[in-house]
C-alpha cells in the first residue's frame, strides 16, 4: 500500500526492455546518437508543431533551466505559493536565473488569471527597484493534483502575454493531466500560449526522463550551453532518450497514465464512501488529497499504508482539518495494484 | 573499430541486469531507499575509511558540486591547463561557486607540486583583489592518458596544504588508474591527501553513474542541499545506486578497467610497431594519444574507424606533427574487441 | 515642500566639509589609508565592542552582502514581506547568495517572533527540499516607519538563534531608531541578539556612506574578497570613511536624525489636527503614512508638494483607504525646514 | 614622491567643488536629478554620438556590468592575461556573469588581433563543451602603460565582430590614453568598434566616478536591473554625476591627464638618463615600469619613495630583471609634483 508518491514507483517493462537494449551498444556521446536525435520529431510529432526538446535527468533540473533561460537581471518569476518550484526545489530558480519567485494564492493549488494579472500589476514597466515580470509558471497537473483546462491556460497566458511574460508548465505530471483532461497535447500547451514545457517522464514509468520542450525552437538557442553549464548534459543521453522512445510509443505513456488516475479515482471513491474520511478536493488524476481523523491516520499506518501528511496551509482556512484531524496525500502509480487501493479501502472503514 | 570515447561505449551485462531488476520495485525516493544507503558502507569499505557518498548523473555534475563546495568568495581553484573543467565543462566551475580557474602547464596533462607551488605564490594572503586559493584539481587519469603515482598526488596535496587548498581529483576515468597504478583505491586517494574525488562509473561501464566521494565526511554538510539546489538530486536515486552496486561487487569495475586498459596497450604496441604513426606519450591505461600522416588518418577514417583529432597545444612545441601529420586521440573501452584493435592495426601498416 | 524621501536630501555641511578636505589630500587606496583604519576603532567605541566595518556605497550592496555572507546552499533569509531587501533590491539578495526570500506578514511592516518562529517550523532540519533558514532580517526603522524595541529585536533573536540563523538588520535609517528609541546603539544590536548591520549614513546627511558592520569579527573572513568580488570595493575609500567620521563626530548623527525626527512628529501632528487626513499610524521617526482625500493629495501636489503613494497592501484591510482616498508616504529628512512643514499643513486645512 | 598608484591621489578642486555644491541641495534620487540626467547629453557631445551612459562607484563594477551585459550561457571572455578583469577583480567577470576567462599573452599588456583571432578559433561554432566567444576586452591604456591605436583597436574589433563578439574598453585610464594618443574619444572607441566602455573619473581627478558608455543604447536595456541588483545604482547618484559635470567641463580631465602624463615622461626621462635603472618599456601615459638594482630600489624607499614591485611574468623572459634587480611600477597622477619627480631622480643617481 505504496501511496507516499509516484516517484517510488519503479519503471515500466516496456521501458526497462528499452533502456537495456540501448545500453547493450551505446552510441554516439552526448545526444549525437540516433535514439536522441529522433526524439526531435517524435515530440515534434506529438504535439503537433516543431519543438526543440532537451533531455535532462530530473524535473528540477528541467524546471530551472527552463525558467532561466528566459531570466534577465531583476527578473521576477510568478508561481503558485505553493508551486513545486517555490517550495520544493531548495531555490534552484534564484540561484541559476538570479530570479526572484513571487508566489500566488490560489484553491487546489492553481493560479488564476486575474490573480496573476493583479501581481503583475505591481510590477509597473521600468521601475529597477521592484524588478521586472520574466516567467509565469503553472504546474499541470497542480501540487493539490488539479487539472488546468486549456482555456485556464489560455487565460493565464493572455494576462503574461500582455507584459511580455514567457509562459513555462511544470508538467512533472503531464501525461495525468493529459489523460484525465482528454485533450491533445497541443491543446494545453503552445495553442493555450505555453513557451516552455518541462515534461516529465520518471513519476510516469521512466526511471530518470524529463525533457525542456520549447514550442518556439529559436527561445532555445542558449539552452544547450546553459544545460552543459549546469551538468545535465549527459554524455550516454541515449539511456534517457531510450526511456522516452519507448515510454511515448504506440500510447504507452497514456495507458499508464490512465491507470495511475483509474488508482486514484479509485481510492478518491473508497475515501468519500468511507464515512471516516473525506476528500480535500476531487481529484482530476492521481494525486488525492484527504482529511482522516488522527486516529485513522495512525491505524493506516501501523497497518503498512505509507503517504505523506501534508501542509494544511495549501487549503483554505475554512477547509482546514480540526485538531484531532491530519491532512494527508496519497498518491498512485502506474505500478499501484487495485487489490492495494481496495485493501486500504476496507481500512477506511475498518 | 570505435575508438572516439569511452562514453560511447553502452553498460555492462551486470549492470543492466542490476540496473533492470531495481528498476521492476523502485523504491524510497530521493536516495532513502536501500541501494542507495548501502552505497555508504560499499565506498567505505572500497577506501578503507568511513566516507560520505552523493550520487549524481554526470561527471561535470559531481565536478563541479565537489569543487564549489570548496568554494569561496575570490576563490582560486587550480588545475592544469587543459584540465576537463577548464576546458570542456563550458564554465561549470565558474557558474557554481564563482571560481576562477587558473590553468597550469604541464606536460602529459600532469600538474607538478612545485608548478602548483609557483602557482599559489602569485597569490600572497589576504589580498582581496588577486583573490585566493581554495582548491587544487587534478585528473587521475589525465586528459592526456598519464596517472598520477601516490606519491605525485601527495606531492601535490603536500603544497596544497600548506595553504589550506581542498584537493580534487577528477576520477571520470578512476578505475583505469586504479587498475594501471595496482594500488589500492585509498593509497592513490585520501592516504595522498585528496579531500573530494568524483568517481566515474559511466564511461567504465555503467550509464550514468557519478559519485561524489568526501573523504571527510563532515566537509559534506553544505552538499545535499547544494545538488538539491542544482537539480542533481534524483528521485528515483537507485537507478544509480544499482549501477554502482553492480559495478563495484566483486570487482567487476576493475575488470572492466583491465580490459579496457589492456585494449589500449594492444592499440598502443600496434601504433609503436607500425612503422607510420607514433605515440605521443606511452599511454597508462585507455587513452592512446598518436601522431600520424594525415594520409594515414583519412584511410583509417575511410575505413570506418572513429576517433578525434586532438589539440596540439597539448603537446610540448617540440614534439608536435609536422605540416603533414595529425593528432589523434583513439579511447578503449571495456567493450573494446581485440579484433577491432587488430584491425586497426592492419590499417596502420597496410 | 520635499517630503519624497530622505535620499532627495543633500549632505550636511559637516560632512562636505570633511569630505572636502579628504580629497584635497587623497591616501592610501583600497581602506589602507588613516581614516577608513581609524573608523573601526570609531565604530567599536561606538557599539562598545570590538567590531569589523566593512564600508560600500549603497544600501542595497550593504544588504545583500551582509546577508550573503551567512547564506549557504538551498538558504533561506526571512524577512517582512514588505521589506526593502524583498522588494525594492531588484532581486539583490537572491542573485548574490542563491537565497529564497520569505516574506512574513505583520503590521506596521514588523516581523513578529512568533510570526517568525511559525515561518522556520516550515523548514524542517536537513529536508533539501524545502532549504534550509540561514537568516532573519529586520528592518530598524521598518518600511512603515515603525521602530523594534529592543526587547522585540531580542525576542525575534532568540527565535532565530534556536535554528542557527544569523540575524540582520537594515539599518537604513538606523540613525532615527537610535534617537526615536532613546537607547545606546549596542542595546538595539549585538546586546539584542544582532549578527551584523547595515548602518546607513546616506539618508541620514552623507552622500554615499554605508556600513556593514559585524559584531563577531570572526564571521567577516570572507567579507572583504566578497565585497572587491562585488565591486563594492573603493579605491578611494577614504572618500566614505571622511563621511562617517564627521557624521559621526561628536553627536552629530544623531543630531541630524533627532532633526528629521522631530520634523516627522510635526507633521504628523498636523495631520492628525487637519480634520482632513489620517495617521495609518504614529511614526516613529521620520516616515510618515497618512491616508487622505484624493482631491487634496492632487491639490497638495498642485502647490509643489513632493511626495509618493504607497501601496495600500502594506496596510491591514480594515485599515485601508476608501475609493476616494488616497494612501501617501511622507519623508522628513535632516534637511526638512520647519515652514516647509507648516506650509504643508496649512495646505490640509486650507 | 608618492608613485604607488594614481588612485591614492584626491580630487581636483574642480571636482571638489562640484561636488560640495550639488551636495549642498540633493536633488530627486536614484538618478533623476537634473545633473544626472544632463550627463547623456554630455557624454553624447563628447563621443559624438547618441550614448547610453550609467554610473557606478567603481572600476570593477563598470567593468564587470559592462562585461556581463554581453554574456551568456557557457560565455568565454577574452582580455590579456595579465588585465585587470583577469587578476585583479577578485574573480568579479566569473561571478556576474558566469564568463570564463581567457587570458592572451602580448608584450606591453596588449592584445594583438592576430592573438585573438588564435584564441576564438579554439572555440568552435555550437561546441558546448568549450563554450562560445562572447566579449574581447582590451585596457586603453594597458596595464604595462601602452596604448592602442585606433587602428589597432579596430584590428581586435573587426576580429572580434567575425564571431559575433562584443568588445569591451576597459578605460579606467582612459583620459591619459586620450591625452597621449592626441586623438578624438571617438576615434579609438566606437569609431574603432567599440561596444561598450567603462569610462574611468576615478584615478584622473574625481574621488568615485565610473562610467558604463553604451555605444548602441539599444544594448543597454537590461543594464539598469542589473546594475540596481548588484547594488551599484546609487539614491544619490548626483554626487558621482555632479564630480564627471566637473571634471568633463572645458576639457579639465584632458588637462588632469596630460598633466600626469607629463610627470610621467618626466619620470621617464630621469630613469633613461640615470645610468642606474632602466625602462622596461617607453611609457605611453602615467605609467611607468622600471627595473633597477635592489640597492637603489631599498635607497628610493627608504628616501620615503612610494611604489609597487611589479610581475616580473608581465615582461618577456630575456627582459626580466637580474637576481640582483628589481621590477617595479611607478604612477604619477593630476597631483604629481614635477619637484617630487626630480626629488626621485635625484636619488636614482645619488
Amino acid at each position: 500500500m505504496i501511496f507516499a508518491s509516484d516517484n517510488w514507483a519503479g519503471a515500466s517493462d516496456k521501458v526497462i526492455a528499452a533502456l537495456a537494449a540501448a545500453a547493450r551498444d551505446g552510441g554516439r556521446a552526448y545526444g549525437n546518437d540516433d535514439l536522441t536525435r529522433g526524439l526531435t520529431q517524435r515530440f515534434s510529432d506529438l504535439f503537433e508543431r516543431e519543438v526543440a526538446v532537451f533531455l535532462v535527468g530530473t524535473g528540477t533540473a528541467a524546471n530551472t533551466l527552463g525558467i532561466a533561460n528566459f531570466a534577465r537581471p531583476g527578473g521576477v518569476v510568478f508561481c503558485h505559493r505553493h508551486a513545486h518550484i517555490n517550495v520544493d526545489e531548495a531555490g534552484a530558480s534564484e540561484f541559476f536565473g538570479g530570479a526572484k519567485l513571487v508566489g500566488i494564492e490560489g484553491r487546489d493549488g492553481k493560479v488564476k488569471a486575474e490573480a496573476l494579472a493583479q501581481a503583475i500589476e505591481r510590477y509597473p514597466e521600468g521601475n529597477v527597484h521592484y524588478g521586472r515580470p520574466v516567467v509565469a509558471s503553472v504546474s499541470e497537473i497542480t501540487e493539490l493534483g488539479a487539472t488546468y483546462s486549456p482555456a485556464e491556460v489560455s487565460a493565464i497566458a493572455t494576462v503574461a502575454r500582455q507584459r511580455g511574460l514567457a509562459v513555462h508548465m511544470d508538467g512533472a505530471r503531464f501525461a495525468g493531466a493529459v489523460a484525465s483532461l482528454g485533450v491533445r497535447p497541443c491543446e494545453v500547451t503552445w495553442k493555450a500560449g505555453v513557451d516552455v514545457l518541462s515534461f516529465g517522464g520518471t513519476k510516469g514509468g521512466c526511471l530518470a526522463a524529463e525533457a525542456v520542450v520549447f514550442f518556439n525552437p529559436a527561445d532555445s538557442r542558449d539552452f544547450g550551453f546553459a544545460r552543459q553549464r549546469a551538468g545535465h548534459g549527459f554524455s550516454k543521453a541515449w539511456f534517457i532518450a531510450a526511456q522516452f522512445d519507448a515510454w511515448l510509443d504506440h500510447g504507452h505513456w497514456l495507458d499508464l497514465a490512465r491507470h495511475a488516475n483509474a488508482m486514484g479515482a479509485r481510492l478518491a471513491r473508497a475515501i468519500q464512501a468511507s464515512g471516516t474520511a473525506r476528500l480535500a478536493l476531487v481529484p482530476a488524476a492521481n494525486e488525492v488529497f484527504a482529511i482522516l481523523p488522527k486516529i485513522l491516520d495512525a491505524r493506516l499506518k501501523a497497518a503498512g499504508a505509507m503517504f505523506h501528511p501534508w501542509s494544511v496551509e495549501t487549503l483554505p482556512p475554512e477547509e482546514r482539518p480540526g485538531p484531532d484531524e491530519a491532512f494527508v496525500r496519497l498518491i498512485t502509480s502506474f505500478q499501484t495494484r487495485a487489490e492495494d487501493v481496495d485493501r486500504f479501502a476496507a481500512l477506511l472503514t475498518g
